[in-house]
C-alpha cells in the first residue's frame, strides 16, 4: 500500500481529530509545533500527526504502523532538551502525540497512589494530588507544558530529586503499548512486587524506543506542613559540598533542595532579569557583585513552618561557626522564598539573552565536583580565554548544568561546530575521569546519541542493543534515538 | 570434553579452594549446605561448587561453563525462601558461590555511598556503613547469613522499606558478569544518570537468571539520632489502615516501620516463645489473650530520642481520641524497644514449632487489605474449619505474610499437596481481585514459577522471555528459576 492510501485508511479509523495529515487536516503551521524541538535545534517533517484519544486508538495506530513499516515518534508536550520527541527530516516518520489521553483516572489516598493517563500535563497531576491533600513531588521548569508520559519516558529529574527521587522513584506501574500493538498492563499500585523482571524501570528512561507509555500509577507523598528556604554565600565549591554533607545529617529527609549557582550565572540574572535578582541583594559585595557561589537550601517539615525554620537556622548557625559560609539570608515570608526560587529559575532565561551556549547536563559523585569545576574551568580558560562558563545546578544530586559561552569568533557556522565538539570532548573527558555521566537528567535523544555510542561501555551498549532488538525487532519505535 | 575432564581443567585454574568437586575437594556433608534450601524444601545435587575469589575467577568459571554448556546456579548465603539458589537434582548444574568475594571496597561519606563485593554479608555491609556514622538501612531476619548480592538479585525487602525502599532503591550501580563471561561495569555512584536503558534495575530482582552480580555501589543514609517505638491494639484491620494513613501525614519520612500481627501469631509466640511475648503483656485482656490485631510502629528523628517520642505521642493521642486504637504501649527504653521487635521477630520461630504451614508472601494496595483478610479468612474457615491462619507482615508496604496451617487430616503426603494447591488457588485468586502480587518480597525462584506462568499477563511473560533469550540465549543462567 502507498503511504497515502495507508494514511487514508488510518484517517477513516481515527477521524479528523485523530489524524492530522499535512495539508489535509492540518496546515504547516499547525504541524510545526510538533516537528521542531523546544530548543529549536532539530527541524523535522512528519508523515502525519496521530492524536489518539484512547488506549484502543493508540493500539490501532501502532498496529497500522507495524503492518506498514512506518516508524513512530512518540510525543508528549514536546519539551525534550535532547531532540527526543520530533521526527527526522525524511517526512516518513509518524508523530504519535498523547496529549488527548489526559484523564486523571483515580486517586487512592489511603494507598498514597494515583493513576493517570500519560498525556496529563505534569502540573495537572500535581494539582490533582493537591486536591486530595497529597503531594506529587516531581517539579521542573516545563511542568506547565510537559506531560507525565514524557517525564517517565525520559526519567525526568528536577528540583526535588534529593528527597523524592527522579520520575522512576515516583512511579509504581505503567501501562504500555508494545511495538507489536499489544497492551502491557502493569498499572500496579504496589510498593513491593517481586514477580519477574522489572519491565517498569526498563520502560522508564527508554525515551519511547521500546513502546508507548499510555498510563501510569504514581506514588504520592504527604504534603509537608512547613518549609524554610535560605541562600548562602560560599567562597568555593568545597564549602558547598561540606555544607551539603552537614545538611544531610542535620535535616535528613527534610532536605528537599540543595541548588548551587556560580557568580557567572548570577551576574547574568542581574543583567538580564533584574527583578529575579532581588533575593540576591543581601549577599552582594560593596560593588554590587554576587559571591563566588550561592547555595539555595530548602528544608521541609511535617510539623510547621516554625519547625522547618528552627531546624534550618540551627544548621546555618553551625555552618557559620565552622566558617562554611560567608553570608546567609533566610526567607521568613512566602514572597521571599518565591524570590529565591526566581533567582534560581531566572538563570536559563538570562542565559537565553546571551545567545547560544554549549550546554551540558552532567553528573558525578558530589565529592568529585569541586575538583571537576576547578580543573575544567582552568582548561577552558587556557584554551579559549574569551569563553565564559555558566555553572549551576542540583548539587544535592551531583548534577550540574555546565554551559559554556563561545568566544565572539566562534559563535556561528563551522567555527561554532568546532568549538562545540572541542568543548564537549574536554568536558566529557573530565566527566569520565570523575566517573560521572554525560546525561544526568535530560536523556540521550538525538543530541547525545553519538557520545553515548563512543563513551558508554561496549558491554552495556551491546546489551541495550540486544534488548532493543528483542522488544522492537522491526526498529520502528523512535528510531535513531538513544541508540544508533 | 567429558564433564570430569572439564572439571579437572577448571580445578587447575581455580585451585583446591576455588572448586569443590564432590568426593574430591569436598565430601557430601560439606556440599549439602549448598544443595538444600533454607526451608528444606528443595534437595538438589551439584555437579561441583565453584568458589571464585575474584571477579576474574568468576569470569573464568562463567566462560568455562559457556564453552561446555554447563548451567550455573549463582549462590550467596543460600537463604532464598523460594528455592532460588540451590541446584536441581540432576547433578549437572554448577553452583557458583560468591561468599569469597567479601570485601568492602570503598566508602564515600561525602557522596553517601559505598562499593562492596557481592559476597559481603548484609550485616557486614551495615556494620561498615555504621563505622562511618552512616546507615545502610536494608534489614531483614537473615541479615547475619544472607549476602548483599543475593539481596540485590532478589530485590529484598524487610522491615524498613516504608521509609528507605527495597534493595533496588538502595543500589546506585552494579558490576555484573554476563552469561557470555563479560564484565558489565556499572559501579556508578550517581543519583541521576539517564544514559540509556536501566540495566541495573533489570538485574536487580532477576534472581541470577541474566548474569552474576559481583559488586554493587550502594546508597547510604544519615543515621537517625532518635527513635521511638510503640505497640497499638486494634479491633480490626480497618483501624490499622486508618492509623497508617494518619501516621504518614503526621510523621512523614520519620515513619520507618508499620508492622501488623494478628491474634493468631501472637498467641503462638505466647505459647512457644514466651520470653519474646513480654512486650505484649500490657495489651492482654483479663484472660491473658492478645488483642485481635497489634501494630508495631516506629518513628525516627534526625534530632533526638525525645523528639521522636514527642511526635509519636502526638500521633498516638490523636489515634486514641479518634478511637482508632484500644490500647497503646510506648517503649521508653532501648530494652523495651528491643522486646517489641522480639515479639514481631518471634513469629516465624513460633510458627516453626507448629509444623508445616502453607506460606504466602503477598502484597496489595493497603486500602484493599482489610477486605482481603476478612473475605479470605471466611472462605478458608468455611472450607477447612480446622485450618488456622497466621497473618502478619509489613502493613506499611501492603505486604502480608499470610500463612495457613493445615487441619490435622491434611498435614502430610498427597492430602497436604492437595490442601496446598487448593489454598494457593483460593489465596491467589483473591490477591488477583485486589490487584495484588503473589510475591511481594521473596521472589519467584522455583516455588512460584508455575503460578507466575499461569497468572502473570501473557504480554509481560512474553517480554520477559524475549529479554531472557536476548541476554542469555544459551539458557545457562539459573535455568528454571523465575521463568519456565
Amino acid at each position: 500500500m502507498t503511504h497515502t492510501a495507508w494514511l487514508d485508511a488510518l484517517s477513516r479509523q481515527l477521524g479528523p481529530q485523530g489524524l492530522w495529515r499535512p495539508g489535509v487536516e492540518a496546515d504547516a503551521a499547525q504541524l510545526h509545533a510538533h516537528e521542531v524541538d523546544w530548543r529549536g535545534r532539530y527541524h523535522g517533517r512528519a508523515l502525519a500527526l496521530a492524536r489518539p484519544a484512547s488506549v484502543a486508538e493508540v493500539v490501532t495506530v501502532v498496529q497500522a504502523c507495524a503492518a506498514q513499516g512506518v516508524a513512530i515518534v512518540p510525543q508528549g508536550g514536546n519539551t525534550s532538551l535532547v531532540g527526543g520527541s520530533v521526527p527526522d527530516g525524511s517526512g516518513q516518520q509518524l508523530v504519535l502525540n498523547l496529549q488527548r489521553l489526559n484523564q486523571v483516572i483515580s486517586i487512592d489516598a489511603a494507598n498514597l497512589s494515583m493513576v493517570v493517563q500519560s498525556g496529563c500535563l505534569l502540573s495537572q497531576v500535581q494539582a490533582a494530588a493537591q486536591t486530595e491533600g497529597l503531594l506529587f513531588p516531581l517539579s521542573l521548569a516545563s511542568e506547565g507544558s510537559c506531560t507525565i508520559g514524557g517525564n517517565l519516558a525520559s526519567n525526568a529529574g528536577g528540583t526535588q530529586v534529593l528527597r523524592y527521587g527522579t520520575a522512576r522513584a515516583l512511579c509504581l506501574g505503567l501501562q504500555v503499548v508494545t511495538p507489536q500493538g499489544q497492551v502491557l498492563d502493569g498499572l500496579s499500585a504496589l510498593r513491593k512486587d517481586n514477580t519477574g523482571y522489572d519491565l517498569r524501570d526498563l520502560y522508564i528512561g527508554s525515551e519511547g524506543t521500546l513502546g508507548i507509555i499510555t498510563a501510569a500509577s504514581l506514588r504520592l507523598h504527604p504534603q509537608p506542613r512547613g518549609v524554610a528556604t535560605a541562600l548562602l554565600a560560599c567562597e568555593d565549591l568545597s564549602q558547598a559540598v561540606a555544607l551539603l554533607q552537614m545538611a544531610h545529617h542535620h535535616l535528613d529527609a527534610g532536605l528537599t533542595a540543595f541548588e548551587v549557582m556560580a557568580r557567572g550565572p548570577l551576574a547574568l540574572v542581574q543583567q538580564h532579569q533584574a527583578p529575579a535578582a532581588a533575593a540576591l541583594s543581601p549577599l552582594l559585595d560593596p560593588r554590587g557583585a554576587p559571591p563566588e557561589w550561592v547555595v539555595l537550601i530548602e528544608n521541609t517539615s511535617c510539623e510547621s513552618d516554625a519547625h522547618a525554620q528552627e531546624r534550618l537556622q540551627l544548621l546555618l548557625t553551625q555552618a557559620m561557626t565552622l566558617n562554611l559560609t560567608q553570608g546567609v539570608v533566610v526567607a521568613t515570608q512566602t514572597r521571599q522564598r518565591q524570590q529565591m526560587w526566581q533567582l534560581r529559575e531566572g538563570i536559563p532565561q538570562a542565559e537565553k539573552c546571551e545567545g547560544l551556549m554549549v550546554k551540558h547536563d552532567i553528573g558525578m559523585p558530589t565529592s568529585e565536583i569541586p575538583r571537576f569545576v576547578t580543573e575544567v574551568g582552568q582548561a577552558l580558560q587556557a584554551r579559549w580565554p574569551q569563553s565564559q562558563v555558566v555553572c549551576f545546578g542540583h548539587l544535592g544530586d551531583g548534577n550540574l548544568h555546565y554551559n559554556v559561552q563561545p568566544p565572539a569568533d566562534a559563535r556561528q557556522g563551522l567555527a561554532l561546530e568546532d568549538f562545540e565538539r572541542a568543548v564537549n570532548t574536554l568536558v566529557f573527558d573530565a566527566v569520565e575521569r570523575c566517573q560521572g555521566t554525560l546525561s544526568a537528567e535530560h536523556g540521550i535523544g538525538q543530541l547525545r546519541r553519538e557520545e553515548l555510542a563512543q563513551r558508554a561501555s561496549p558491554v552495556a551498549l551491546q546489551m541495550m542493543q540486544a534488548i532493543k532488538k528483542a522488544i522492537d525487532p522491526a526498529g520502528l519505535m523512535n528510531p535513531g534515538r538513544v541508540l544508533r
